[in-house]
Order: structure tokens, then C-alpha cells, then sequence
């Protein structure tokens, strides 16, 4: 039977899920997305995503594909789907793709945003999408800590071991852009890349936080990169302030 | 002993608490507020709000008073209380008001925000901020209904009952302003008057949407005005649209 290609973008609030990830603690955002699937389209069905989000860490335009002999009418089927699936789950777009569309590896590049709050008081609306970032930030710092991180570089110094071990690890990633936007109440720190490391971004914004409250020297940052050793970078921001925005193919 | 009159200002997420005012079954901001008052300023403290919100009903500008012997530093108190406080209830302010200040008497004008989700495909961080609404929306129906509501009425047909027993009951208000303004994924209602009866906002809210999907005429506000009857008017739309925004004194 002909298997058809299909890509889908998908919006959610990790709050309440143990990240994307099938895992056997837990429930996770793409074993509800391949239950609602099955169901729908009444066989088994298996999703591959763009990558892994964790406990907590939000998307609005997360990217799978999936494979079905069915024929898909998108109106009907985004209704049926988004009944089925649990409301902090939604599927916002499903179309044809080619075979050879594969969601992980055929993705050229990802935007990731980071929520930095820093009202001396919590807005309580902010407190699942957001860090809330107490003191002073020393805006000065944190824009020329953030010059050295754009630019081709073996990231290593900002990634957690995962994949580490495998042997076609590859920890060099082509930063093309990380601005620090100021919004209502506080930053938006925007990361497109050709991919990121396991917890790159998050490791990379609690580091740049230790420069912004000037607990590091922006001129640290260059030193840490050659230094490819997670150690010598700062604390892993906190999960709820990241949200992976959109995946280029 | 001279007691203080303080005003305090509050913002909260009322998803997880059965609205504002304490009640036997189930858990109320007015509750949790008083708990942790009660804690930093070391004597049992009662506090009045200048109004009840429903169960579901946000606010960003509650407003609520207390008395108490103590001096309190605004810095240290905010800290305390808030540490204290669950992480979905915030004291933004708090200062000392002249004996005769009555969060609920002295209120002259209150500000509702009513956001209208209608996005075909539910964004899912607005699931518990928005009225997600299916459907056409015939923009100038709504905002020519809108118009009849301004001024002052007799607003018994958006009123559930509630204090309509009471002796001195008084259903005239005066709707200072009742502005549609469109957002990037739908609209936000902003209702301005010196004060609104039980579940107002959200009866005109119901009422409103019907006109705006065609089932209602915009000119038939004005009898449903007149007839005083609350089987006239619409439906009371959902409570997690609503946000209290702000009290004026």
C-alpha cells in the first residue's frame, strides 16, 4: 500500500508533559499526538519531531511527519485531531510532503525564544513563560556577551551530555542570529541556528544572565566557547521561559 | 491601639480558585491573602475587596484593603507576603489610605478586558486567557451593538441574580466606554463604568457574540435594554476572558 508523507505544525504548552520525548516515566507531548493519530486515522502510527523539547520548555511551531496509506482532507482531519488531543496540544497545520521529508534531518534551521522576565514583582500570568530574573542587568553586557556567541563555533562548553557519546557527534552549529529584544516586562533572547545542542540555549541564557548581573565579564564568553568544557559555562536557565518558536526545511 | 488603613493592589491567574470571595467549599484568593497577611503581620487580618470575581476570572488590578496596628515598609512587606503567597496570586503594591478609604465604597470606576479568541485553531497559551470563538464574526454588527450599551442604563437584563433581593439593590450604571479593539488573534472588549452588577460584563459579552455571528440583531440590544428581563439577553460567555484590569478611586 502506497505510505504517504505528512508534516505536521504543532503549538503546546510543555507544562503539564515530561517534554516531546516518548518516555516510560511520564507522559510526553508526542506519545498524546501519537495516540490522537492512531485514532484518527485508525492505524498505528508513529511520529518523528524536528527534535526534543524538555519538562516544561513550549513550542508554537514544533514540526513531525508521519507516515499513512489515508488520504488526508486537512480541514476535517485538524478538527478530528484537536478534539481528541488534550487542549494544551494543537496541531495547527498538516500537508503533503515528499518521501524523502524527514522532520530531524532535513531541517535547515530552528528559532528558539527565551522569555527573561524582570519586574521586581512576578506578573503571575508570566510565571509558566517566563524566568523570573531578579536584580539588576546590565543591558551593556549582555548585548556585547551575546556578539560572541553568533558565528560558527563548537558549542560543546554549552551543551549537557546526551548525544555526546555517539560517534558522529557533531557539536559545531552555525549561530546566525541572537538578539536580545526589550519587550513590556523584560527581554526576549532570539536564537536562530542551523541546530542546537542538547540544552544549548538554555545553558547559553543562564550563562549570559551571570554577565548581565555581572557576575561575568562579557569578554568570558569567548574563553568558555574555546574552552568546550560545559563546566567553565554558567547554570542551566530554567525550562518554562523557552519556547521553540519555528522550524525551517 | 491606632489601627492603619492600607490599600493593597493584587494581580492573579483565578484558573485553579473558586473566585475571589471566601466561601465554604473550595479555596479563595480572598482566603490565601488573608492567610498570608495574617502571617507577616502576626494578628488575624480581614481584608475587603471592591468586588468579587468569579471562579475562572482574572484580575491584573484587584483592589482590596485591611487595617492593622504595624508599620510596614512596602519593600520588605511586598517580599514577605509574596514568598508566602502560591506563585498565581501577587501583591503589586501596597499604601497607606486615609481611615475613611473602603476598597468596595470608595470605588468610582472599574476597568474589565474580556479577550476574544478566534483563530480557527486554538493557540493553546490562550486556553485559560481567552473565549476561543468558532465562526464568522460580522465586525459591524458587533461594534453597532456596542454602541446602545454606552451611557447610563437600567442594566437589569445582564444581571444574574445575586443581590437583586437586597432592599437598596440599584441596577443603573453609568458605561462610561465599551471599546472592541482588534488583537493579533481576535478582539478585546474593554469595559469601562462607575461600577457592574453580577456577571455584567460577561452577560453583555454572550449577548454580544451573538449579534456578532448573526443571531441577534444589533438593534435588538436596545429592547433587550428596556424589557429589563435577563431571559432577553444572551448567554454568559465563559469566565477565563475576563480579566479585572483596574479599580479607580
Amino acid at each position: 500500500m502506497k505510505e504517504i508523507n505528512y508534516k505536521i505544525t504543532i503549538a503546546y504548552d510543555g507544562t503539564l508533559y515530561n517534554g516531546w520525548q516518548i518516555q516510560p516515566n511520564g507522559i510526553s507531548i508526542q506519545q498524546k499526538i501519537q495516540e490522537a493519530l492512531s485514532i484518527v486515522l485508525r492505524h498505528p502510527t508513529l511520529i518523528t519531531g524536528s527534535g526534543r523539547t524538555d519538562t516544561g520548555v513550549h513550542a508554537l511551531g514544533q514540526v513531525a511527519h508521519f507516515k499513512s496509506p489515508n488520504e488526508i482532507e486537512a480541514r476535517r482531519f485538524l478538527h478530528s485531531l484537536n478534539c481528541i488531543l488534550p487542549i494544551d496540544i494543537r496541531i495547527k497545520t498538516v500537508e503533503v510532503v515528499p518521501e524523502h521529508f524527514h522532520a530531524r534531518y532535513s531541517a535547515k534551521q530552528k528559532t528558539y525564544h527565551y522569555f527573561l522576565h524582570t519586574n521586581p514583582v512576578l506578573d503571575p500570568f508570566q510565571r509558566l513563560y517566563a524566568w523570573h530574573f531578579f536584580g539588576e542587568i546590565h543591558i551593556n553586557n549582555l548585548l556585547e556577551a551575546a556578539t560572541y556567541l553568533v558565528g560558527t563555533h563548537d558549542f560543546s562548553a554549552f551543551a549537557n551530555e546526551s548525544h555526546t557519546g555517539a560517534a558522529a557527534y557533531n557539536p559545531i552549529r552555525h549561530m546566525k542570529r541572537l538578539d536580545i529584544i526589550p519587550i513590556e516586562e523584560g527581554f526576549r533572547l532570539e536564537f536562530e541556528a542551523d541546530g542546537f545542542l542538547y540544552k544549548m540555549v538554555r545553558n547559553i541564557t543562564g550563562t549570559l544572565l551571570e554577565v548581565a548581573s555581572g557576575r561575568r565579564s562579557p569578554a568570558s564568553i569567548p574563553k568558555i566557547i574555546s574552552s568546550k568544557d560545559r563546566k567553565k559555562a554558567g547554570k542551566t536557565a530554567p525550562p518554562q521561559g523557552l519556547f521553540l518558536v519555528k522550524v525551517d526545511y
